[in-house]
């Protein structure tokens, strides 16, 4: 197969463990035999710095004729405490999601049967967690206008809004994974407070019937923020607005004992997006110590939603598999062996593969 | 002393609930010399079928007569489901805040040592947690107008909104405890994203100045649904918003290993709120199962933080171990011991303190 993949590396970490995953997934384009072409872009605070804009046109142009993009991390301290900085890289990130209709963040969780022991959660409680959530990503009060302040600067607002279509589109898709997983379908919505929330619950009610094999819980957030980490092995497919996604997923990424591994999916247009969920990292940059695992696994859910092709996923998350029972990863993880740096861990993972 | 309070049971368990607390306050009464007079209202679903308004005026003069409120929990299934009930419970809590004047909900989090093997944690990441939550109780996306839906009911709103006196006398309050305490305050919000997260980042760091013995820290709500369970040692005091602190604090309450046991206070005005964080837990409402404990120690934060009196907060706090350590307790966190009904751990903690 041919296929076009768009590298926008991002910030802190994003370069490096990118280029970890371009060695894996040239190993496996070479031992599948596929045609592997990438083109790099920039985002982000580097975008900024290069250009002016979180977001450029050409990066937007360079994700458009590409198949899949793999993205790094977003996000430089210099401009989180400086509440009145006029452009921030997040707004790239921001602006990338929704120009390229990315609506479906998909974030499973699951655990390592080599890391189980590094979470900070007994093991009795987690073991066999494998739940995944749908978090809308283009919606919400990511985007909701009005937003801002009043003239004297005293006053701040921003709006959350949701229309029937949004929480449809995410709402089937979450049914639809239900359907292939088991069976489960929880709304996370705080229905007795937010108008917004209401309208969630009942597009998702009004489409029950039309699924009739999902069973469908509704939950208030406050009460998912507590059962994921009491009962993680409750959950199967979850769905929830933006903001509460990105709460929850991050929250739910502590049960494996590692962000550092967690990957993600951004669906809803021709080109998906793939990103590991951990941030930029920025202490550890230029370090040769972040964990590419999570953007390594990326890549292997790239290969199984983009171009539907399970047996090269699967030979990505054996080998990191086979990465963590040998002990061959990065100091976040390292225990009795000795930690090897990003570089080593890439160059192992695609030489396993090959 | 003489003490007015108000009792307002609620919904679901809050009147089983409040039942004890109040048989705690009445020995504590006896013991320490004290004329409390207790007067009840109603609130919440019972305040719906009763009245028709689930916060009614009659209750809220009880409320403002009050040196103090004993509330129990608000919530019934039956409007949960049904997005376009027109009348909520849960309005009847928001009201009495706002009406109140309660800006500052403050939500302790603490192990008890008898109880840490519960915890969904491992104990060598919990045992000596010791924070606090001020969540911001009378505004943001709870209060903020406009909200509600456009015409043909295709698209929902809502709106955060927060005005510099607002995050002002919530922060204020936050650096007050953490001087009282370890000195570390952490700010919660979504910086990188909301208008009013902005505004709240800027208005704690103007603030700072003020209390140079304050180490001030910011951090991304999703960063701190994650290290909460990840390192909650980390934290002393934080503040933040509305919904986030809805969030948090019930997500901090796993730490404990039992939500039955989570006290707060609602701060602010003359009159001072004390509650419970569980829920009305409607399946054991009328079956004397509930746990009363973080009942009766939000009528120990009662004494402390509406009438100064720490021995006689002590003293309920003192006999609430004392019924840990002795199994004295529900079925809920009974292990060993035989689970007592509801009414008979009320029964047990007021003699103990007789
Ligand atoms: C960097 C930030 C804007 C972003 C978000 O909030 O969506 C991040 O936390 C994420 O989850 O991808
Ligand atoms: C019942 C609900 C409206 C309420 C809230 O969201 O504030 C509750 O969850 C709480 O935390 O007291």
């Amino acid at each position: 197969m041919e296929m076009n993949i768009a590298l926008l590396p991002g910030d802190g970490i994003g370069p490096e463990v990118i280029e970890q995953a371009v060695k894996v997934v040239k190993a496996v384009g070479k031992k599948f035999g596929h045609t592997i072409t990438f083109k790099e872009a920039v985002v982000g605070a580097a975008a900024i710095d290069a250009t002016g804009n979180p977001y450029p046109d050409e990066t937007h142009e360079v994700c458009l004729q590409a198949d899949a993009v793999l993205f790094g991390a977003i996000g430089d301290p210099k401009y989180d405490n400086d509440p009145k900085a006029k452009v921030r890289p997040e707004q790239g990130l921001l602006a990338m999601r929704k120009k390229l209709g990315l609506f479906s963040n998909v974030r499973p969780t699951f655990t390592f049967p080599s890391l189980i022991h590094k979470s900070p959660l007994k093991k009795e409680r987690i073991e066999g967690t494998d739940f995944v959530f749908l978090r809308e990503l283009t919606g919400g009060i990511y985007f909701g206008e009005p937003r801002g302040r009043n003239e004297q600067g005293t006053k701040a607002f921003d709006t959350n809004v949701y229309t029937k279509e949004e929480i449809t589109r995410l709402a089937r898709m979450g049914f639809e994974f239900a359907q292939k997983r088991r069976k489960l379908l929880t709304c996370v919505d705080k229905a007795n407070v937010l108008a917004t929330s209401r309208l969630w619950r009942e597009t998702v009610q009004e489409l029950e019937p039309e699924y009739p094999d999902v069973k469908v819980e509704y939950e208030f957030v406050d009460a998912v923020a507590m059962r994921l980490i009491q009962w993680p092995k409750a959950y199967d497919v979850l769905i929830t607005e933006n903001l509460f996604g990105d709460i929850l997923t991050d929250e739910a990424s502590v049960i494996s004992g590692s962000m550092g591994l967690m990957p993600s999916a951004s669906l809803g247009s021709d080109v998906k997006l793939f990103e590991p969920i951990h941030g930029s990292y920025p202490q550890a940059a230029g370090k040769d110590i972040a964990n590419p695992l999570a953007t390594v696994l990326s890549a292997a859910m790239m290969f199984e939603y983009a171009f539907d092709l399970k047996d090269e996923a699967k030979a990505i998350s054996d080998v990191v598999n086979l990465s963590l029972a040998e002990g061959v990863v990065t100091e976040d993880i390292a225990e009795e062996s000795k930690p090897s740096k990003t570089s080593e861990v890439g160059d192992w993972l695609a030489e396993q593969i090959l």
